[in-house]
């Protein structure tokens, strides 16, 4: 626990931001000179997480993924952040965080897994099938893959929007305009239309799929793109705190769940 | 705990997110037809919170604040969310809620801080002051007032950039040129002019104020003024959380603190 | 930023935890020879952050606080932990750390307010009242020049038991039996005799303030007895965790939310 | 989303707290007559997770457990709860939350999986072993088969306490003397025993292992026992927190890694 004499300092690389007396830095850039009233703040985003600029197309499908996923209404994330607002409206960093804390496999996961699903697949590829019948033939054996160790294909299906999720065409003709159309989302596009004969049944393609593709097609690791989805679930849960200040319904749903409690002990 | 019959079931209203099987609207229009592709993210988050469409020039102002409050280094925060990505990466929703927590009083909240001591200034006032002058004369006393609570003047100095904050003249600007500088950000500016009088030292407005003032001009109620600020943050911890997993350096950190410690009772 | 030559390596000081190739120390004290299956959990938890043993008294006493403040049911904290379970099962620390989130000014802070309320009340004491009716006395003047300010007394009042919390008259007798019964707590008696006369109407002294009092009398430091608390609910909120494991309802609430969701603009 | 004519109110079903005017009952019983002052908080907790009450043997055991799992120093759990704290004062609980966040795979999940390797492997038994000899044979088979897939086998080894982590021999030590040595640490040691063999090289039991499997043993679920270890982990964050209050060095470690900070862009 006493220094090593030999020891080194500890140094810590970053591209981000580093500040010194006179300036601050962000992406090695000068942030007050070449950045603040000069890129936007998807656009920014988009290069703090990958280290590039996207080009304006990108850009511009990049904030269309973000619009599609920042709010989805009365979400378990969202009532969470209202409940934690009500109980600590001191501190709507914790409220935040709480709603944020709900972006895990089953609500808020769909993106990332769907984005995992396209990628290991194309990654086991040997090339690039040359028509939409051999993208059609590498979806439905995926979807067969999938199927036979007993999980469900991400990205398809949607408890509501079961004709169909009015998001998902529009994004993929988003990403087609601006010609971000990649490989992701071109098998994206097969699975859906190999999936009702392998399943035997239709389930639409959902929005939160389509952005997962889209997000790996601009590059995003997967890793990192449950963590998109949390920063544009971000201004909605802004969006739903401010709301809450304004007509509180926090109050209500907790009284509502307290008036229906039952005693019941494990084995009735 | 039973239900009373004449209870009315409850209504949860709400002006932003509702789902049904055919549609998802958002602020009462097609979230498909009227918002993804057609509006940006940032101007997005302006209208979850505020409930009414910013204008090009406020949606630019907007942007830039983001931009200027997006990552700072290797702050509290961002410290925190690498060791918690560390120590959990199977979670990065925890990750980015742990940096998220420390948007707390003291390193996040000069915003909100600087926009609620400008409105209660303002909200004092009779008349707006006719010139400069007459600002001045308001800033003055708002900061002697202050200062006889034994309190800082949020917004007025920075621990590094003691000659002046490089990002406060350009956010200043932006401001002016969209044409959305108003009675916080003048009232922000006569303060930095009457501080060092009355106060017998030169302190610089600092850019997290700035921001302040500016979010609280773009019709921001100052209780959400720190969620802004974290939403601003959550693109740069996902900056952050993105180079851990590239280039970690979470380890050596806790391995370096953990190296130095040395027990040492309580009397010591 | 490069390490200056002179600079002293860092030394972090530390009463608790301090490891070696050969041993675990806590406190001082050697983990598995002296401290496993020698001390009990809470009393662990007391010299943790008093850095002193317990007595055999204290530490029953202490228990007794933990018991009464573990769960108390449906609670907003509670309801919050199920919904990010439902959203996020694969991280149950982000569940766990939703709930505790709750803790804050309004739900669980009444144990810290009425802690701080008491200790400043008896920091301005010249010396201690000879008997009950100086401490009414002394009780009567605090509670006055509180309302005088405007705000609630802490520890005065429940939503739910208006004729009395059952838990104050328990926890106050299990002081005095253990001889723990101290000038914190003897104050908050006073305030609830005081009480009637000043306010015109009955306010039961509840079962958190109870707590606080005893917590600041077993010497606890004010700005960690929320800290306390939340060790409690801890408990309680994996209580609700396993049971929503067992016997789900977190979906129930949050489709029971969602279905009574009604689009309302701001201006209604 | 109006209310369907018939739809039954909901019912909330709970074996924990329920409150009416006049009691509070807690798992069925009265809190202030029967819990409060006559039950310890260890052991409530036990029976909040498992609805039956320990027996004084087993909750002697499980707060063995909790002790040993309390407070590790200066873990990336620790260091983040005191980061959060220093740059969010006013918000204890986000700095707890904070720490607790880190409880994920890598740090404080080999309590957890452990029970899970354990518990997997009991459940594919036909009939119990008759001896050590069958015991070493299971145990050896599991480890093999774990081996084969590449995962590390849980519970085995200590970065730091190579020769041997000293809590293991006293937490089997404390469960033997109890009563309470059954076939999940019973399967544990037979793996301390069977790997050397099967994986070439000395492994030690480690303590949180150990735990794991007692904890097994105890009867908790498995997927409840990382909250276990939160519960036990939160009393040393408060310590922790405590600490920080008393003699911080929170912004000590931060200075320390910021002074350290160089830019490096990606392709350096």
């Amino acid at each position: 626990m006493t220094e090593q004499p030999g020891r080194s300092a500890p140094v810590y690389p970053t591209a981000l931001g580093v500040s010194s007396v006179e300036a601050i830095t962000l992406l090695g850039r000068d942030l007050s000179g070449e950045l603040i009233g000069k890129v936007g703040f998807a656009e920014l985003a988009f290069e703090l997480i990958q280290l590039r600029q996207p080009t304006a197309e990108e850009a511009r499908v990049f904030e269309a993924v973000l619009v599609s996923l920042a709010d989805h209404g009365f979400t378990p994330t969202a009532i969470s952040a209202r409940l934690t607002y009500l109980s600590a409206p001191d501190s709507i960093q914790g409220a935040l965080a709480s709603g944020l804390l709900g972006g895990g496999s089953r609500f808020l996961g769909v993106s990332e897994d769907t984005a995992a699903f396209l990628s290991d697949t194309l990654a086991g590829l040997g090339s690039a099938p040359a028509d939409d019948a051999g993208w059609d033939d590498v979806a439905a054996t995926a979807v067969r893959e999938r199927r036979a160790t007993g999980m469900a294909v991400p990205g398809l299906g949607h408890h509501l929007h079961k004709q169909g999720d009015p998001r998902t065409p529009v994004l993929i003709q988003v990403a087609r305009d601006a010609g971000c159309y990649g490989d992701h989302l071109r098998l994206f596009e097969a699975v859906g239309r190999a999936a009702p004969t392998v399943l035997g049944r239709d389930l639409p393609l959902n929005g939160a799929g389509a952005c997962g593709a889209i997000l790996a097609d601009l590059g995003f690791p997967v890793g990192i793109i449950r963590g998109v989805v949390l920063l544009a679930r971000c201004a909605g849960l802004l969006g739903q705190l401010a709301e809450e200040m304004r007509r509180p319904i926090a109050r209500e749903i907790f009284e509502d769940v307290e008036r229906h409690a039952v005693y019941r002990p494990l084995d009735d």
